[in-house]
């Protein structure tokens, strides 16, 4: 197996779960305790924020730093916050890194050439978290622009044993409008997969898994089983679990026999758990982290069933 | 038209030329003079080069503001060196707007529902300076996701009249990969291209152009001829011209009869163009800003043949 993919499967056998927490942190939605604290050291409306995202995402973090192999930031909800959003998601991923977390930075960068040679190098730090200035281990990226556009990711994976999640099939409603299109008697989706298998392939030959992985949804539980069949090689990332819809009967095919080969995301159950009815009466907002482990061990226990192991 | 499209229009016929300057700051590529005034002022290796990219582009578009009617900054550059680089990117625009340059974040963001939002939140103030944190006037977008998760941006361009263009055919050499791909009968492309037009004749109907705009590479001149009758109403943006290849004669498809409806763009020729041994012979690095003022007028006089006007 690819290096990123050794680390990633030593923490997710070390803890026993393939559960990822999504860092999706929203204004509107976080504990009033977090803004007015933020809030009281004063500065801009956007620098409030973004120190309220941080304190937020490290507070979550520590709650789930034992318990989960990974997190996911969402960074369009820092890169909503200008530079000083980007501040915060640099100091959660190292925040993240340092409680011994794997970070998939969730950016679905895309771009040709020596463009994409710049998102690879700003988001793939890899193995080394001073390999690049956002320190994840591993991306997200859309393939639409051509396989070539892949090629400077695949080369950032290969040199800093970092990892890339190429978008397959998403898990959103309209996922289908493009992505289901029949193209040579296969969906466009089949063909991506196909585009991914074939980078491990080359890349790490006659190994169980690659670095360059694949955004399957957990929302399409029959696609997601043919895609864990056609690109044996490529780790999955499956969204869409939890307030998106997707249970842990759903995710099943996601998982190899011997129960490896991805990652099941949620992100607002557990960021806003205490949000939740059931977990609001129990816990209530001042007991927010409390909500935010209830949901995370609810998760884990949900997905025992689902990957053999 | 949409006001987005009134304001873009208004600007190239002020100036009588469709030409978009793309602003792709590259280390390695600056002059010494502004690299070392950079490192002179102090900081980290990122903190020079985000001050660097900041000079550059600035003193860049006092060279070509009152020749051009838009800018294009490739966020990539700026986003490699982190928050250092955001900042500067958010100046590099401030300050474009402020010498009445169009602004377009070549971003190539995309992703579903909130999340798209926050991208548009992030990148399309629009007519208002002050309407996002990257006080960008239109965005570039990736569509794959589906047409679902280009609703937030066609939200954000009707609320704040700000202009998107979503990838459709692009100019790198793998661009077929995926976006030629047979699907009912026609390539990819072109079902991507419906989408755009539908979402033009949907929000601004019976009118001459929306705002929903697309990205079609000049290196492809039969697609973009195709793609011009296709999408009457989408302002196209075609990027390739110059170094990658692509000719005023390549770019003749991209306008309709009356001269309208096409930015063409080019990007390394004019940052860098001191570099090109003609140029160098006859500007040397010293006069780097000679360099670019004669590349785009070059540009602007072999576009004079094109738009036909």
């Amino acid at each position: 197996m690819s290096s990123y993919i050794l680390s990633l499967h030593d923490r997710i056998r070390t803890l026993g779960t393939p559960a990822l927490v999504g860092l999706d942190p929203r204004w509107d939605l976080l504990p009033d305790e977090v803004r007015c604290q933020a809030a009281a050291a004063g500065g801009s409306g956007v620098e409030i924020q973004a120190r309220a995202f941080e304190a937020f995402c490290c507070r979550l973090i520590d709650v789930i730093a034992d318990l989960v192999p990974a997190v996911k930031p969402q960074v369009a909800f820092f890169e909503r916050l200008g530079p000083a959003g980007m501040v915060s998601v640099q100091n959660v991923i190292r925040y993240a890194r340092n409680r011994q977390l794997m970070v998939i930075a969730d950016a679905k960068r895309g771009d040709i050439g020596s463009t994409a040679t710049a998102y690879a190098d700003a988001w793939m730090a890899g193995a080394d978290p001073n390999g690049a200035v956002f320190a994840a281990n591993a991306v997200t990226v859309n393939a639409y622009m051509g396989v070539d556009t892949l090629q400077p990711f695949v080369d950032a994976a290969v040199q800093r044993q970092a990892g890339v999640y190429v978008l397959v099939r998403t898990s959103n409603p309209g996922a289908g409008d493009f992505q289901d299109l029949e193209t040579h008697g296969q969906p466009l989706y089949a063909t991506v997969a196909d585009a991914v298998q074939q980078l491990n392939s080359e890349h790490w030959p006659n190994q169980a898994y690659g670095s360059i992985g694949a955004v399957v949804g957990a929302t399409w539980p029959e696609q997601l089983r043919q895609l864990r069949r056609r690109m044996p090689s490529a780790p999955l990332l499956v969204p869409g679990f939890g307030s998106q819809g997707g249970t842990a009967a759903d995710v099943v095919g996601a998982f190899a026999a011997d129960g490896s080969g991805a990652l099941i995301n949620s992100s607002r159950d557990i960021n806003f758990a205490w949000h939740r009815r059931q977990s609001s009466e129990q816990f209530g907002e001042a007991r927010w982290e409390d909500a935010v482990l209830a949901a995370t061990q609810e998760m884990i226990s949900a997905l025992k069933g689902a990957a053999v192991d």
